[in-house]
Formats: C-alpha cells, sequence, structure tokens
C-alpha cells in the first residue's frame, strides 16, 4: 500500500524508510536561515544512531548558523532518463558534538570534512523529524 | 590561477564558471524560509536567460514559499572515491512566470516537474548573486 499526497502527487515516505535511504551516507545539503535568508551548503555526512552528523569548518557563516539552530537536512536521488527518483528530509536543532569521547569515535570513522583538511567542528540533527517524497508514475487513464 | 578560500580551503569559482556548470540543467534544490525556519526541496531546473527555472505544485507550502522570497537554490556533484565535487549557489527574490507566451515557450521546452502530472506554477530566481567552489586536494607540504 501506498500513501500518495494528493497535491504534489509523490508517494509519502515512512521513517522507517527515510532512515533506510539516510543509511546509505554520502552527500546531503543543509539549510540554514541567516539575517532571514536562506543559505544552503552541500556536506558529507553519516548517521549516527539517531542523529545526523556532518562537519563545519571553523569561524565560517555556515558554521556559526548551523550550531544551535532549526536546520533543514535533505538528500535525494534522480535518474534524469527514466524520471525517477526520491528525497528525504531531516529537520531539527543542530547542536555542535562536544563530548571529547563522542568526537573521538566520530574523528575514527568515516565521516569526512566537505572541504578537506581544515579544522573543524562536527554538528549532529537529530532526525525527530524526517520527512521522504518518491516520484511515482500514475496511469493517469486509471482511476 | 585559483581563488582559495582561506577559511574553507575551498576554490572559489569565478561567474562564467558558476553559469557553464549551471547550464548542464538537472536536479537542484531550492531552500527558503518558512515560519522563520528553513525547507529544503528539490527540483528539476533549467536556466533560461539569467534566470534558473524550476516548477512548483499549486497551493503547496513550497509553492507559496518560494514565490516573492528570497531562495537559495543549489547543484553539486561529488564523487565520493576520489572526494572530489563542486557546488554552485544561486540566491534571490523568486517570482512566478506570469508571461503568457514566456509560459508558453517554457512548456513546450525540457522543463519537467519534480512531481509528474500536476498542475503547476514556474518560478524564475535570477542569477544576480552566483557563488561556487570547488574541493581542491592541496599537498600540505608544500607553501
Amino acid at each position: 500500500m501506498r500513501l500518495i499526497d494528493d497535491r504534489s502527487g509523490l508517494e509519502v515516505l515512512g521513517r522507517e524508510e527515510c532512515l533506510r535511504l539516510l543509511g546509505a551516507a554520502g552527500v546531503g545539503r543543509v539549510a540554514v536561515v541567516e539575517g532571514g535568508h536562506p543559505m544552503i551548503f552541500p556536506v558529507n555526512y553519516v548517521v549516527d544512531g539517531e542523529e545526523v552528523l556532518f562537519r563545519t569548518a571553523s569561524g565560517t557563516k555556515f558554521d556559526a548558523a548551523a550550531r544551535g539552530q532549526v536546520v533543514a537536512f535533505e538528500i535525494d536521488e534522480a535518474d534524469p532518463i527514466y524520471h525517477t527518483g526520491w528525497s528525504v528530509v531531516v529537520t531539527g536543532r543542530a547542536e555542535e558534538v562536544t563530548d571529547p569521547e563522542r568526537r573521538a569515535t566520530i574523528d575514527a570513522g568515516r565521516l569526512r570534512p566537505w572541504a578537506e583538511g581544515v579544522k573543524d567542528h562536527v554538528v549532529a540533527v537529530h532526525t525527530e523529524r524526517v520527512t521522504g517524497r518518491r516520484i511515482v508514475h500514475v496511469d493517469k487513464n486509471v482511476g
């Protein structure tokens, strides 16, 4: 059974499916609000427990905005030929990982910064609110 | 000659290079501010003259937020194996394309909606402010 959003025509993905898609890690984008305007940045990310983790370069506008604020984190995949695709968005407060033990574990893992060789912070976004949509091809002659 | 951002260590791309990368069209992401919080959505887009065009489904929160506001539009490409990549961000006011002639031309073109089969609006974001960054691998023993 599939849940289709009436307005967009997209299939609504459940939390479990969203977390499965997030689990592959890779490249996502973080949107933050800065002076009332949206900013958006690509990041490498991993999922650790219930959180999405990414690194930020110290002292950047992005670093400041991405800590302590509500951010939106997005991943997607699209096939331009067959016009299939999906997207998952996590919305939540972003907090810096300050616990030294957790930070050491993260640093020993596979989370790379987008930009190499910079001193960085690790930011965690809780996956409390996770939404996902998948493009569906509906036969318009039926129903 | 390359311009490297000191803080992030990323190469700063010029406007011409950004527009060239945008010119390939495809999938991008739009970030909007809604109730003070960021929202982010994938879109198919094309570049038409000096503007990025994408479609929105009528009546959605995204549709409302993406018209008349400053939005951020992002594209990126990343190779997870070689850790290469780049991103381009366009920031500007989003306006609906209401001119019937222009709209007809767009509808006859290759701009597809992300979600198929929905009544939609075409939104244009002017490329006045375009920034781009590329991951560079610097030999840390030199310089």
